[in-house]
């Protein structure tokens, strides 16, 4: 990693070193509340032929680093790209969110699904990382991504998004051994994607658990948080990955923070829900936050945005180990003008506060 | 209240005082999962058919009291008479959830809104109440209900169901005092409303917040938290409800629950993702604590069901103050076989643990 890269407030921030002010990122920062990404989507077709072009790819993740001036960059892609890589057959309808053609129910679906090359079947992602990595200015840190082993499974085992996850609750609770398999898979799959996705150029990688919550807490341990710690450890154990930071990111897991933050990870993205102060205290210096603006205050007005991200960080406090994000990823629908005024909000801060 | 009622297992847990085993009852226990139950929504046409009649919500509501012998019994109604009773249309569309035919977006729409007389225009939920305290056995408890201001102000605002809460969060940010107009209406409505169903015949009241935790804290805080104490406060401060219990539920507020029990309020819902010992430590004996097994355990076998209530019930450990609940509503789907092992589960635990 270049010397600036590795001095970039995002990576010492990170580290949980002294930074002179919070560098920011947002969640879905490419997205659908762009017209410029809205353009790209159309020229491509589907989501999934831009997601699958590592040029188109690379285009939309670069659309807001240069309109925002923001202080890290994440890999536009989806979670949902293991499955479709195993042969699940991943399609979007209009309005309806991701579905997979072949979902997976039983122990024969489950053992023959193979583990993905991500040399092979995911090359079109590493592409796209290398391409990110060329483009992007050479102080602006990659964040590398996939979903946690949990959150994957929901959608192969209901086929798609789900309200009550019966499909896959039954599983849980009738067929452990069942579940463990998959999700064993799909943890090794992960580990070996985020490795591709760092050798290609990556800084940092992030693990997406949005359903994480959808677990009772002694579940929560047993089927996803276990999982996620497997791909820390795997990345900490490889000389090549092992100095490469890992954020998890549970939604609606703010219980489970110290769990968290003892899997080895180097950071926690918190939602909305929590209050930073209170987090920072019961997981310490340990790891880095990351969040957590509720992702509702960018439908307000530009002293509303500013007001609201003076609150979260004055919420964090002084001391290193903020990152500012939002609490989950942007709405559509949001206009672009408040992202800038955010951004502002975010960079202007310490200024603010000496004076 | 009958000295039956009064001296019943529900009642005396949300009291705190000692019980021989936890009371039991379940949020939904009424509802779709239950072939009885269908027979009758079909007989009555739409759903607002059936909850608007007295007759026919009492036979619904006695249905999970007979089949199952639940400890106590939950009104058959909805979180949505009031914004109806004010004028708003309430109806709802197949598979789509309620929906409003004329939703509240400015200050003239609020300032007209009226405060429905719960004798007039609610006077079906209250002759529901009288009818089913009548038919209920005399010594299993009526638990009335409504939903909390911002939650009903949700589907006021927004027309129905929301995902990103895109409406109603521009009005919290933009234009904090028409919120604020509003909810205040509704706080005081629900009281009103509540004060009714006790004086119909309800032994507890519960509030609803299902959507509390759509709001980062300090927003939870004012425009959620502020209007269910305002509830509480008006309940308790009058001499005909003050001894009624009020039971607060915030599906995701897990993290806001000391904040909950300052509220004054006697009894506090969990969803799935608390854990329930931790719970306990933190409120402390204040207020007593209602839940919270994953409503997905009753998609496993009996052999799960029967382990998973174990685990909940040895979560909270011993003492008084324990109601065991789900942690949210039953699923469709569900089949009622696993509620008559789930109940066998709680009503027989203590049995176990003493053998």
């Amino acid at each position: 990693m270049s010397n600036k890269l590795h001095d970039s407030l995002f990576m010492r921030a990170l580290r949980r070193e002294p930074v002179p002010r919070t560098p920011v990122w947002l969640m879905r920062q490419a997205g659908r509340y762009l017209p410029e990404y809205l353009a790209v989507r159309k020229k491509a077709g589907s989501f999934m032929q831009l997601a699958t072009n590592p040029e188109l790819a690379c285009e939309v993740t670069l659309q807001p680093i240069h309109r925002f001036g923001l202080d890290a960059s994440i890999l536009f892609s989806d979670i949902l790209t293991i499955p479709d890589a195993m042969g699940l057959g991943l399609y979007f309808e209009e309005g309806e969110g991701p579905k997979f053609e072949r979902p997976i129910r039983n122990q024969r679906e489950v053992d023959a699904l193979p583990i993905p090359d991500p040399g092979d079947e995911l090359r079109y992602v590493t592409d796209a990382v290398s391409l990110i990595r060329k483009e992007l200015p050479d102080d602006v840190p990659l964040i590398g991504f996939c979903g946690s082993p949990w959150t994957v499974a929901t959608y192969m085992v209901e086929g798609g998004s789900s309200r009550n996850f019966a499909t896959i609750k039954a599983m849980v609770y009738q067929q452990p051994q069942l579940m463990h398999t998959l999700l064993l898979k799909l943890a090794n799959a992960s580990a070996a994607y985020l490795s591709a996705q760092i050798e290609a150029g990556a800084q940092a990688v992030m693990i997406f658990d949005t359903w994480g919550s959808s677990l009772s807490t002694s579940s929560y341990k047993e089927f996803s948080l276990v999982y996620m710690r497997h791909i820390v450890a795997a990345l900490k154990a490889n000389p090549q990955t092992r100095d490469t930071p890992v954020i998890l990111f549970t939604k609606g897991g703010g219980h489970w923070l110290e769990m968290m933050a003892d899997t080895g990870c180097d950071g926690l993205g918190l939602d909305w829900t929590c209050d930073l102060g209170h987090a920072r205290e019961r997981v310490g210096n340990r790891v880095a936050l990351q969040g957590n603006l509720d992702p509702g205050v960018l439908y307000g007005d530009t002293e509303t945005v500013t007001r609201e991200c003076h609150r979260v960080l004055n919420s964090f406090g002084n001391g290193p180990g903020h990152i500012f994000n939002l609490g989950h990823g942007i709405h559509p629908g949001v206009n672009p003008e408040r992202v800038t005024d955010l951004v502002r909000a975010v960079h202007n801060f310490a200024a603010i506060e000496t004076t």
